[in-house]
């Protein structure tokens, strides 16, 4: 499956996957609420997370009907976790478009999240069972945690990578991994497959996020959207800075973390330094090369399935992953 | 049971409860989210959610252990949506003491809400099942959607009772209705103990709001700890008042919906014009009765449980609703 054929599949799935989100939000009562939801969820977004479900679920048989509407719970559980985001960081844009909070205030916005987080739950409940319930609760847990992790991480200069991988596994992978298992469960496979699936979501989501980290560093603005250098400017410790934190000798070093003790506007007018010193010990390559061994695990635990048609667009996601530049 | 009796064994369950929940809290990883979750959860609370858990699954036959374990996932429910109303209302006093939003700021008690709310649900999912779930789903929905129709009332002045009672449903009845419900399902109680568990549970919540808009116009304050008339003070429009807007004649009407435009300043300097109005036109009296009423149907629907030793503190609670002056 190449690249077109992919965001075909995307596009149609996604377009069913809103359908259900439509039919189902309609029991929402409030007409401030329905619309702070409806912005929180149809203003873009690529319902990765569904897909994943929907996609997982046939790898092990047809799929139940059902299975869109568990589908879909995740997306709930997406959009609530950015509407609290955007609040704590008083984000004014997401996607292009104004914040919920920026357009309705933070009161409305933290109880719209509250209220799809719940509703997600409860849906959740209803179509997958305890078994969707135990994946949902230890995701969200993971999550919270992770932010927690990631307050008290910065302040630390450096980082260690298992640290990094850390939060990343709860900011990120640990939704994505639940919504493959789910789907997986829901259909009624096996322990192995549940674990296969599982590996596929966390380590798609981990290559994902080092992709991000790659593109801050290195990627085209008109394409990517966004100024260069924007995650060194914010002091933030992705992997090809950690990755060249413990490699370099000890005068880079100092160079380096006195960067990073400096004020961003020095470290914006200092980025070409920090590029090249990154370059000069691997950081990029090295961190690309992890995406891409998280990835070829994640393809290899496929092999289980067999041969089936639904693994064409998860091996279409991963390989997507990689060679994206936005 | 007298209002001694019922305190000892209020207070006996109360310790055992806070017990089942020191033991469930030691998951948490985070150090401060640990604390925030513990602040929120042991400043105080009378436990009256998990409480009727424990109760309403008594009155069906000696309920399963897990029930302390299903139990306290509503008060958690509780806990949860009190962290997140004091962030919204940025309140720095509850219970005497200070908010965790004033102690750690709002960013990490959002993501604590958020944590302690999907932690209930899971754990609720994980005790209670399918039933418990639908019953939390039903109430959080429920909690969030009064929230919206009380911002949505604000700015109304006249406000019928309908109004009123619809605000308080949400607001706290129900989650007291599935708390209550909850007991009975887990201890595989008929639909029809259900549903007199669950009437008994909201005409206790709004009985107890009742006699809160009561003593905020003739409690003492040495006994209720806050000074009489805050909600005349804040034109809020609680049941006294609307009863009262009911029945006067246009001239009185006039005066009261003029100092509900006035300023808080000047409401508060005409506390005695209002109480003198609200008790011409009965709107004390009629208030009380109507929580009078309301218990006296919760009660006389528990007649279906037979004689059990179960239903004392459950007349005891009612009774107590209506005589606490604090």
């Amino acid at each position: 499956m190449n690249n077109g054929e992919l965001m075909a599949t995307l596009k149609e799935q996604g377009s069913r996957i809103d359908a259900v989100m439509e039919k189902d939000l309609a029991i929402v009562e409030s007409p401030l609420l329905a619309k702070i939801i409806r912005h929180a969820i149809f203003q873009g977004g690529k319902r990765i997370r569904p897909l994943l479900t929907l996609l997982a679920a046939s790898l092990v048989g047809p799929p139940p009907d059902d299975t869109a509407r568990l589908a879909i719970s995740f997306e709930y559980l997406h959009a609530a976790s950015l509407l609290h985001d955007d609040v704590i960081d008083h984000a004014t844009l997401r996607r292009g478009a104004k914040t919920a909070n920026t357009i309705w205030g933070m009161e409305p916005v933290i109880l719209a999240g509250d209220y799809l987080h719940a509703h997600a739950m409860a849906l959740a409940s209803e179509v997958g069972g305890p078994t969707a319930m135990a994946l949902i609760g230890r995701a969200t847990a993971a999550m919270v945690e992770s932010e927690f992790m990631q307050m008290h991480n910065a302040s630390e200069i450096l980082i260690a990578e298992e640290k990094y991988f850390q939060v990343l596994m709860g900011k990120t992978a640990a939704l994505i991994a639940a919504a493959c298992e789910a789907g997986i469960a829901h259909n009624h496979g096996s322990a192995e497959q549940r674990l296969a699936m599982r590996t596929y979501g966390t380590n798609l989501g981990l290559a994902f996020q080092i992709v991000d980290d790659l593109l801050d560093y290195l990627g085209d603005p008109a394409k990517t959207g966004k100024a260069v250098g924007n995650d060194f400017q914010e002091g933030k410790m992705t992997l090809p800075l950690i990755k060249t934190l413990e490699r370099a000798n000890t005068e880079d070093r100092e160079v380096l973390i006195g960067l990073l003790k400096a004020t961003p506007q020095e470290r914006s007018r200092r980025l070409a330094t920090a590029q090249e010193l990154i370059g000069k010990y691997q950081g990029f390559a090295l961190a690309r090369a992890q995406a891409e061994s998280l990835l070829a695990e994640a393809l290899a635990g496929l092999a289980i399935f067999g041969e089936t048609a639904a693994k064409e667009p998860l091996t279409g996601l991963a390989h997507y992953v990689l060679s994206r530049d936005k």
